[in-house]
């Protein structure tokens, strides 16, 4: 079931305004870099890979009105476009990786004309959409080998089509499996503060007609010592070249609890999500948020207005605790720092 | 900081309607026996050691106006009113002790005349609510002996003084801890689906001048990787012959967490709220409740109307996870089993 998340059309940005969701089925159009930003910062566009694909866009909408007269002047005004863009949320690498591949194009063709590179731009954005939507269903179909009909499966915040081009990484898997006519059913983790899980993956898996059950955060536990998890899928926001992975807060609490009761923990992300420039997850920036998104729940408070508040919005996942992780290029194993090294040889990406 | 949860009040029972806080401090009055049975059901009143002060309270206000006029007749009221109560909520033990030691009253004074068992059955519940704030002094300090200055603790749920007569089981513990000039700092669970973490743990704390500090649940893992978590301290609704504990759903998982990260982790309880009866956590009843109180936070809705749900109530904490059990008598240790059974047979309660 993929969703039309986000897209270019006749020169600006379509999205999705995921906060409104289930209650509202609404799209915003972003015609200036700015509200964009706005977009990504209030995860009206959230997921790293969509994420990653809003910030292309980005780029293609904020030169589409440039007055530059040389190549060069184009590329300083892309170069700002995408400091300004990279300022919005820090953990996800998806944006940097786009940002960076949408510089790269305005720099190696920085003689050529300002429309030339404008239309270029254009055109690498449509091409990182493409990309993403072909390695979501890569993705799936690896991923789905690693279910059986039968399995309850265990998900957490929400890595479906809102999240990509496509129907998405770790519920893109479920899809297929399910598509395959394996018989599955989910848990939903609801995943506080801003339930992605209770708004957002509960609705794609139900239009998809998959069995799906919604739970607090905190009675996860709870049904795995009971036995009723199989497996575990999740997506991820940021992948160290060791295999720890940053994903949404809660993500490690649920893997440690896999962990205990020896349920295999899965994480499904593209390539786009490696960041083999890191050498483990220590040094993945972790965003912290506003008080009030733990304070309130649709504006309403449920705690004295000035509590002290936590407020990260990932953790890390370390690798140990990680079963395998579904690439569009395949599964990975452990040890990760080699095997994702063998593959950096072969294919440099 | 003692808060007077529930207590009699010329000839009726007063209670903080704890579901409006933290926003509104309000006492309802329940001149019935049935509004206390809402008033239970509906967590108006909650915390195991409370809601058996509730429920001896309400077998007091039940026979007041009883136009029975034998001992035997009131007997069988008194069974009836009990039988009733119990049906309120099946988990927290102490409901149950509380409206056994009652019904025990009616019956070995069933010859006396029916206004003398009336005065008996006020003076009985009067004891118990005596003796659970003498409980709770105790256990807070013995159990502030396992806290030492500079400690940051996390808490789960609400085992303040809304949960009991006095200042609570595990909070109990960090109000003496602080009284007694130890630094301490608190990280508190809001605890979904009801959230008495966010809305009734951090009022306690921050009324008692303690360092607090909210998250929600599945941010606890990532700060015990941190290194920021030294102790964690849970009240219990139900501990079994070998030492398992039911606690608030959410605390099975912390638990875990806690094994995982070497933290010591804590159960605080009365001795009210022991079961030795049966021999383990696999016979304690979970209460199950309504969907809506996870697809809905103050009556908005949250996610689908229509998505299936699993709310569970409580967990079970199996005693191999639990570092020692804070009573009014003294710290137990593993073995659970055999250290309940030596005191039981010193002194029988």
């Amino acid at each position: 079931m993929p969703v039309d998340t986000i897209f270019w059309d006749h020169g600006s940005i379509k999205l999705v305004d995921q906060t409104l969701l289930p209650a509202k089925f609404k799209y915003i159009r972003c015609r200036d870099v700015k509200t964009l930003w706005h977009a990504i910062k209030k995860l009206q566009v959230r997921g790293a890979p969509a994420i990653g694909i809003a910030g292309a866009l980005g780029i293609a909408l904020g030169v589409k009105s440039s007055k530059a007269r040389t190549g060069k002047d184009l590329l300083r005004e892309v170069t700002g476009i995408a400091r300004y863009l990279a300022s919005s949320r820090p953990t996800a690498v998806n944006l940097f990786w786009a940002l960076a591949r949408m510089e790269c194009i305005a720099s190696r063709n920085s003689a050529r004309s300002v429309s030339d590179i404008k239309r270029m731009l254009e055109r690498e954005a449509l091409e990182i959409i493409r990309e993403d939507k072909e390695a979501c269903r890569s993705m799936a179909r690896y991923g789905a080998r690693l279910i059986k009909s039968g399995d309850t499966i265990l998900t957490h915040c929400n890595a479906g089509g809102l999240a990509t081009a496509d129907y998405g990484t770790a519920l893109g898997v479920l899809f297929e499996a399910s598509r395959q006519g394996k018989r599955i059913k989910v848990y939903a983790d609801e995943t506080r503060p801003l339930l992605q899980g209770a708004r957002l993956t509960t609705w794609e898996l139900m239009h998809a007609g998959i069995d799906t059950t919604l739970i607090c955060d905190n009675m996860a536990a709870s049904l795995m010592a009971k036995g009723r998890i199989d497996k575990i899928f999740v997506g991820a926001d940021r992948i160290a070249a060791n295999g720890d992975a940053a994903n949404k807060i809660g993500t490690y609490s649920v893997a440690v609890l896999a962990r205990h009761h020896g349920i295999p923990f899965y994480v499904v992300a593209p390539l786009s999500t490696f960041d083999l420039n890191i050498a483990s997850g220590k040094d993945i920036p972790i965003e912290e948020r506003d008080a009030d998104e733990v304070r309130a729940i649709g504006g309403r408070f449920i705690a004295p207005r000035n509590v002290k508040v936590y407020n990260p919005a990932f953790d890390v996942t370390p690798n140990g605790l990680i079963a395998a992780i579904v690439t569009e290029k395949g599964i990975f194993r452990k040890p990760y720092a080699k095997n994702f090294k063998k593959y950096r040889r072969n294919r440099p990406y």
